[in-house]
């Protein structure tokens, strides 16, 4: 089997924490590529940011399909342009995000959503909406972190991580939390031992979906919603 | 007053038609400018040509805002790219679908929305959902028709819509029609006369919203969800 | 354009207070009139309220389409009767609270609405979910004066106004504040200022809906809802 | 134990009939009034209507009050003024709708209800939504027969009411059926024989609610949403 | 008229507690029986404890029926089993969760439930979200003490009700008190003295409901969800 | 990896049925092993045959937690017991019903549910609602058959699929069909290709997500709705 992970954002260290942590826990049989675009935004902490980020993840989906890749995994927590990635791709692609929220919600009665800045929590709040998991969903505590400061700084990221998660157990009653930045793909077994709770990362949790229905022989359903785009003029 | 329309797909055919509507509605003292991005798709039909509109869109919505006009229209039903433009904008951005969505939940109990085609259905109903509407909405009729094609074709167009907006308010019971699709502006005006409801253009719907923010002097909140996108490097 | 505003408790100093704001926003050639049933109660803060000053507001109603008004706007923030309006009316009935909902919406993430006393959050809260706007409410600070307090002591009102809108900002994370009271109108501007959101008059936001409506020759759908009622026997 | 039954449209023959359905199924020890006021339309069809007859009903709340009786029911299926009743009252005041929406939902999966008039059928969405109650509700299947109608022809009524609830069992699936209408009071045994659904008269159903209330000793909460209205000038 | 209620766990402490509270309040005419079964856990803290209890009940549904009771009441308030006693049941069977739940929705804006252990406030969460009344739900505020501990310590019990009660009132906005445990009958009266708010016994209520159910001759529908369980073979 | 398969109902031949299917599908390195409870009912299709499936089941799955299995799937897609078994299990236990309404959620609009008897849709809705996965749902297809006759009629049984499949797709626009109870296993990769939809097996489904829960190390949290049941007396 062979997975494509896609780092919407441009940046090659996130790649490689990434790749890293997929690599322990990838089954031996499957093969990993990790890849980012060339061009587009160093970190995506925006909808301008996704917007930007889009087009050139769209050209690394369809390389990913040319290439006969068995599935692709989207990695970052926002899922930028997943919808029109299903669109264009014969085999499933996985966002980290939408994998997550449902995992989540079968391993405990609320989950709360690490997240980097303040300024995101309500995009954290409308994407848990959009599939319908409101019910399952406790809080965003934001680290108010940028990715990047996460990348360069874990020691602090570990703290304020831990810090933050105590509170939505105590006060929120999260019984899983979220990791909900690509860039903090690792820390999961770590803090799930101090604090009791299931720590979720979702990176590994949409490759581990990816094989399973790479496995299943699944693909996104093209009889609606995301069925191929017209053709047409590209000006 | 300065209102800039940005039509997001690359037709100038669709442009002329939108400032042709718009022309006949604007307040005399109103300056209005309709403009499109030279690149990108010559229609918007899936998440796809979305994504690929989106990036010209928002140099769009930039340049808008350094020129000074006092509010700017999105004038693509499925609004593409809205929040990332009113992130990067200090003057308001309507949608037409957002706009006419709230002003068609005020002017009776439900409404349908007629679409080009029947894939675009499922992004009706999650705009919908998304905008907590979904007790307002009967239904979403599809022409099977690209917004070309009503664009070249106006009679079949025409006939297709009362056909389809009779069975709407017949069994859906819609008691509003909005026009999805910003090909249609400008047939609203003959088919509620045909049909006894209230028919929405949306464009011209949005256009009189954004005159009133504009009066008004409002613009989106800048407090969270739609603050400036943190600066970066873009590769 | 004539725009009918109807003040619908019985106190004039309200709507002088209301022509006031609004003479300082109608465009030039807007012709305003603002006027109270001379019967009901002086203010409106209990459900009984709304139920006695509902029938001479109809009276209101009645007359403004026969005067030929362009369109009504109901000014009190529960928008009293307003469906009954709705009925009897050939031209667009504006409520003021549900136009500001939907616009507050449009303008950020979360609204909190200030209210006069506690014992009306209830109605804030289900009036939100009647619109299907839940996912957009903060919360609704109240203010615990009532409409005639506030009009009679402004300087404290607008104290307490600061205090809990400030809360409402950094604990709700409300993006938007919304007057919700009639007597409000006019501190909008300095609030603004002062905390950095977005603050919607909701006088001033309905009466420019209704312009916009009024330009749009847009009235109820008279297809269901608010179809004209059988006539009948009133004994 | 005394109960009140307060019918807010001015026709007597509906009291009538509303008294000879009860006094059948009242407990020996449970003394009946039923009442309507003198003024105020002869039936209730409109959200007009409603607001026409709220005023004179509210008197006779406070009368059944002043009267010492141990409960109140609202007897017509739109709930006329309950909100406002509950404030004025300290005894329970029992909405018919109210009751028997919930009483519906604990007897089977889905409920249908039966109304007059087709415009009526966004009230019964919207009420039953307001109580959180759309998973329980199959349809609102319209008769186009008027409340008078109804009583001036039971045959056809009658007739009617078979094809419609039939269909509502077989297509809508529901399971539950309800009258919701007080004119139709004294069906319910006959149809549910024939049918084989549940099927509530909410006449009754509100009756036998306001009895165990009464016996309970139970009011509304006048903690908040339905504490007694602020003192104040009625001009 | 005769009630069959049926508590569910073993624990014959508990049913005369239930039997000393509810002989204080039927009607003269009603005669009660009060029963447990003789095999399962003494008291129901979990779904293992609820899967356990369940099967026993259900032989007690159906001694009830075939003994010609008129009506079950479930007196557990997770209402174990409800579902599948209304399949095998011909007389209504009122679960005190869920009469309990609907008759708060008319008697408050928000309700908030009394529970024992933190460990069951998701089992509160979701039983109210599966009934739709989320928009009447304030809290559930934990007691920290188990069944027995409430049922042999009484006097603790009341003092912490107080003070969670108290904290719901005033911070959570509850208008309505449940008190959501079998073993917490009968101390309603006192509390809703001290709180100022409305307090509801669960069997009391649910009692009263059947008491209304059987005077109605009502029973759930057979015609889907709770029709007989198909005839098979149990090993 | 060791996952144990646990067939709710006590017929070897569903169980065998199941077996087959995993064989051909689980990695090479999983061992299966698939079992059903030598007593309770031969099939299950109420409320009624679920409670009393329950206990033995729970047994069941204490038996693969002492033996050392990594994870457990519980093989009825009515999933029975599930929230007792996340209770009493260390290991992650997956319900099928669960699993794959999420799985179905990610790869299409809308999802159809094909189901035995008509009487199950009820259970079919509110499930779905429970996990808050309305707005992916399209409809619950009865076939019409009971477990045991698809079993022992699987021509039949095909064909009415096909029937209900396609109605479903093209009135109710479902983009996944699933194939709602565990004795129709295997049938999907044929009707996918006929319909040109995503058909999933939930026992299929479920088994790999078990796969990658236990690849994850994961396991329910016990931090809350899921922690251990407190001890106590079972008499």
């Amino acid at each position: 089997m062979r997975i494509c992970v896609i780092n919407p954002n441009s940046s090659s260290s996130v790649t490689d924490h990434i790749r890293h942590t997929l690599e322990a826990i990838k089954r031996e049989d499957t093969e990993l590529c990790v890849i980012n675009p060339e061009h587009g935004p160093v970190s995506i902490e925006s909808a301008y940011d996704e917007a930007l980020a889009t087009p050139p993840t769209l050209e690394l989906v369809k390389w990913a399909n040319e290439e006969g890749f068995d599935a692709i995994v989207l990695a970052c927590f926002s899922d930028p342009g997943l919808d029109a990635a299903k669109e264009i791709s014969d085999i499933p692609v996985v966002g980290i995000e939408e994998a997550t929220l449902h995992m989540a919600a079968m391993l405990g009665h609320k989950f709360s959503i690490m997240t980097g800045m303040r300024r995101r929590i309500p995009t954290r709040e409308w994407h848990v909406a959009h599939r319908g998991l409101e019910s399952s969903y406790a809080s965003s505590p934001a680290l108010e972190m940028s990715v990047l400061e996460m990348d360069s700084d874990p020691v602090t990221a570990k703290a304020r991580i831990m810090e933050k998660a105590r509170k939505a157990v105590e006060e929120d009653r999260a019984e899983v939390i979220i990791l909900g930045c690509a860039g903090l793909a690792g820390y999961s077994a770590d803090i799930e031992r101090e604090l009791g709770v299931v720590v979720l990362d979702p990176t590994s949790v949409a490759f581990k979906v990816a094989e399973a229905m790479a496995d299943l022989g699944l693909h996104h359903s093209k009889a609606g919603r995301f069925s191929y785009p017209p053709k047409k003029e590209i000006k």
